[in-house]
Formats: C-alpha cells, sequence, structure tokens
C-alpha cells in the first residue's frame, strides 16, 4: 500500500493529526490518535532518542487503516513534560500511566527497540490491559546491545544526512535506498513537529537500554510472565540489538511467533515497511485455532 | 479465510479437482491444477511419504484463490510412474521434467519437508525457472534430522487415529485439535482420491532426506547458489527436523524471511493455515522495495 492509497481513505495521518495533551498527577503527555474510532487500540513505543515524529508514516497510516493508532511521548520526551527515567521499569509505569489516563482498559502494544523493552515490562506486570504484543528491534533482559559503539560509529559518519541511515539500515543499495525513502517520509509535516530534546532524554534512556541488556535474568522470569500472543520481529543484520536476540525470546515466550526481514538493519520496519504491516495485521487479526 | 469462502469462490478445490495426467519419457506424471489460470503458477513439492491428497485442502484452496497452484506426484509417488529415485539430486530433475512437460517457464515453489531439500536443490539450479521460493519445515544440506527416531515413536502410538498426528502436531490441547481438523480436511475428497505406495516409495524417500542432511556442506554452497527471494517457515517444535535448521538456513541465504510459528510441529503450516496462508501471499505478492 502507497502512502498515497492510505492519504485517499484516511483524512487524518500521522503528518496531519493534531498533536493532543492530556494530563496526569506530574506529566502531561504529548500524543497522537489516528485511525478507526473502534476496535483494539494499537499502542506504539518508540525507541532510544525518538519522538512522535520519528515514527514512519507509511507503517503508523497503514496501521490505522484498520483499528486506532495511538503515537505518545513517554515521559520527558518531544512535548510531554515529567523527567525521562534511567530505568524500563519506571518508563513502563508511566507508560501504562498515559494509558490509564485516556481511559483504554485493552489494548495491544507495538514496542520499537528500547520501547520493545518497555512492552515487554507492561504485558510481564498487565496481563489484562495488553491483549496482544509486537516486540521489533528489541532485546530480552540480559541481551546483547551494543548501543554505544553503534552510536559512535553512526555519528562518526559525518556525510550521513542522518545517524538513523547508517544505524536502522545495511550498506546494501537497496537498503539505503530504502532508509532515503524512510527519511523523507518522516519530514513531511512541517507544522506542529515534535520537538528533540538531547542528552537530558539520550542519556537515562541509553543508561535504561544499557542497564536493562546488562541485567541477567537466567531463569527467563520475564519473558515467561508474559502470556499475550506475541509477534517478535527484527532485521537480519541489525548492529545494535542483534536478530539472535529476537530467536532467543522466540525460544523463551510461550506464544511468540518470530519473523527476521532479509539485508536489514535496526529499522527492518521501515524498510520493509509494506511487508511488515501487512505481519502485523495478520498478527493482530487472526484469531488463534479453536482448542 | 474459511473454506466455506473458498468453495464459494472457486468452483475447482483440491477435493474437486480432476486428477490429470502428463507423460514425458520414462514417466506419466499425475498432477491437480487449481486456481487462476493466469498468474506464475506455484508448485507444491510434497513431503516424505505424501501424495497429493496429503496436501491440506485449506492451505492449498486459499493460495489457489489468487494464482495457479499445481500439486503431484513425483516419480513413483502415488499414481506417478517410475521409480522414486533414492536422492534428493535424482528427486529434483524428476520434478524439473514434471514443470517442463507443463510448458512452464516460470514457477514458484512451495517445499514441504523433503519437498522442501528438492525445492533448493532446483532453486539452486535453475536460477530461471524459480521465481520465488518458499520451504517449510526443511533442513539444508547437512542439517538436522531425526526422522527414523520421530517415526518409530509415532508408529508405536497405535491409540493415534493417524500417525500424522504426533508427527505433525504438539501435545498441547490447541495443536491437538488443529491437527484432528486438518486430518479431517484430507479425507473430504472420497473419488479418484492419490494412492498410497507404502516402502518402494518412503524407503528410497527416507534414504534420500537421510542422506541429505548426513552430507556436510561446510561452505553452504548450495544455499549461496539460491539467489531468489526465499520464505524460509517452522514450527516451534519440529521434532523431525527441528527449527534451527530454519534459522541457520535464513543466516546463510542471501534474501530470505524467516518466519517461525509457535507451539507446532513438522505440520506448522496446516495448524497455523490461516496465518500461514497470509504470509504465503505476502512474501509471493510484496515487491522488494525500489533499489
Amino acid at each position: 500500500m502507497t502512502e498515497l492509497d492510505v492519504a485517499s481513505h484516511d483524512a487524518i495521518t500521522l503528518e496531519t493529526a493534531p498533536t493532543r495533551y492530556i494530563e496526569g498527577p506530574g506529566i502531561r503527555f504529548a500524543y497522537r490518535r489516528l485511525g478507526l474510532s473502534t476496535g483494539t487500540p494499537l499502542v506504539l513505543l518508540q525507541h532510544f532518542s525518538g519522538n512522535i515524529d520519528a515514527w514512519d508514516p507509511a507503517v503508523v497510516n497503514a496501521l490505522a487503516a484498520d483499528r486506532p493508532v495511538i503515537a505518545f511521548d513517554n515521559a520527558g520526551v518531544g512535548r510531554s513534560t515529567g523527567r525521562t527515567p534511567d530505568n524500563v521499569a519506571a518508563m513502563a509505569r508511566d507508560a501504562v500511566d498515559f494509558i490509564d489516563l485516556l481511559g483504554l482498559a485493552e489494548v495491544d502494544l507495538l514496542g520499537f527497540s528500547l520501547g520493545g523493552c518497555i512492552a515487554q515490562q507492561i504485558a510481564a506486570e498487565h496481563g489484562r490491559l495488553v491483549r496482544k504484543l509486537i516486540l521489533v528491534g528489541t532485546a530480552p533482559k540480559g541481551g546483547e546491545e551494543h548501543l554505544l559503539a553503534v552510536l559512535q560509529e553512526a555519528f562518526s559518519q559525518t556525510d550521513a544526512p542522518d545517524p538513523r541511515l547508517p544505524l536502522f539500515f545495511t550498506k546494501s543499495s537497496a537498503s539505503r535506498s530504502a532508509g532515503l525513502a524512510f527519511l523523507k517520509r518522516t519530514k513531511v509535516r512541517k507544522n506542529d513537529r515534535d520537538t528533540d530534546n538531547g542528552r537530558p532524554v539520550t542519556d537515562p534512556q541509553a543508561k535504561a537500554l544499557i542497564t536493562w541488556c546488562a541485567t541477567p535474568d537466567p531463569e527467563h522470569a520475564l519473558l515467561h510472565a508474559i502470556r499475550q500472543p506475541t509477534l517478535v520481529a527484527s532485521g537480519s543484520h541489525d548492529t545494535m540489538l542483534p536478530a539472535s536476540n529476537a530467536y532467543a525470546m522466540f525460544k523463551e515466550l510461550s506464544n511468540a511467533q518470530l519473523i527476521l526481514y532479509p539485508d536489514s538493519g535496526h529499522g527492518a520496519l521501515f524498510q520493509h515497511h509494506e511487508t511488515f504491516v501487512s505481519h502485523v495485521r495478520t498478527f493482530l487479526d487472526t484469531q488463534p485455532p479453536a482448542a
């Protein structure tokens, strides 16, 4: 589905939806809601350093074609107030507060990278709140990460138009070309764009992600506490959080489907957006075989 | 999509299609063709001991809703004449002869189990003939197999209604229930059913599969010769050809997508038939991102 197709049957897109705000004790959350008004809402949990406008409109708008989709800034990020915590558990509590403020009793979660760690924590602790779980480009507790090395490498490439190009895509011409198209899509919105925060957000976020991966969970207690149907997805050549994390999570989760994409890095979901959206739809909409 | 939905917009199904025959030098092949008359035909390569009627109508009919699908008996199997070879390379030559006899210049291949070994061999040797490749519940050359142990275990379960129940499904109630539904679907056709051959077919087939897995390919030359886009799929708990084979193949293939299904055995494609068909459609119909 092309962006044009989406735009033609959905008046409101990630690029055109107004940013809304909802206030809880101590934190005012920024968010955008698009797509259908009925159905289980899909709440998106964003990656390290990303805000609402870092999502790919090609993914978000296509997902919103048949369900409500909510993108938001967690505490301290973008135009949400409050302080960004330095640990995943506190980020999960903030995200649950946001979902509660919206009055949502049941949601699906799509967590990407650091957002996938938060999504695991929420799903494990809130069995009734989370219906289905999608974990993309992420790691289990005690998993393998190369965040700092990869960031250093990406920011040293001064000729790259955006550090996300080397971080999210491979060096192949197909992946690089998909990366440039992704960057272009994320820049279509001109007015009411989300703000970048810099180190007051990225420092605690980096600490949270690194601590998550440095904290062993030898019995996989957290993964075993997740009972929801889960889709685990990753790029074949993710240099930040390798695909072996996804395979390891698949093996420990009680009800998980694993999908790995070819010739792709951390941003596999944006590179293979058409295929990824189809896989998410199939996962969210298919009922399990009757027991 | 339910079987009823399929039946309502396709007059011809796996259960109702006439068995046809086409004669080449030395072998008369039995086959059924269903689905659309235009588009790249999807040729199915069957598992050890299986004939045309061992395919799941829920999978075949749904795939035939938007493409031509061809199920056939390779040499010596079912009602095809000739001798079943005891090696994958010869089985691949027979299958290519069949495709050539039909006058097909380009096909997609779906190979399941032993059929997946044959599909690898064909794709590696016939770059122009094969457009896209689907490998389900199979192993690379030198891969891990437990055929004889698993067969012995399955046939010792004298209370099972069919050895395919313990071979293809797990012991969970959901998987077992899906297995019984699968067996029921494969028995709907009453007239013009395919024939079972017994040991003149299964002995050489077992030798072919065991030899394939016992033949190391340390440089992965065969997988590296496969340049077609490939979908590799497996069940989480395949006891015959473990899912680790699928992960290993994904890592060596140049352009592969990996999908592993939860709580499933060798017959994951039949257990999760609705999801599997959706994944196959997405794979066959999605164009790669423009390079």
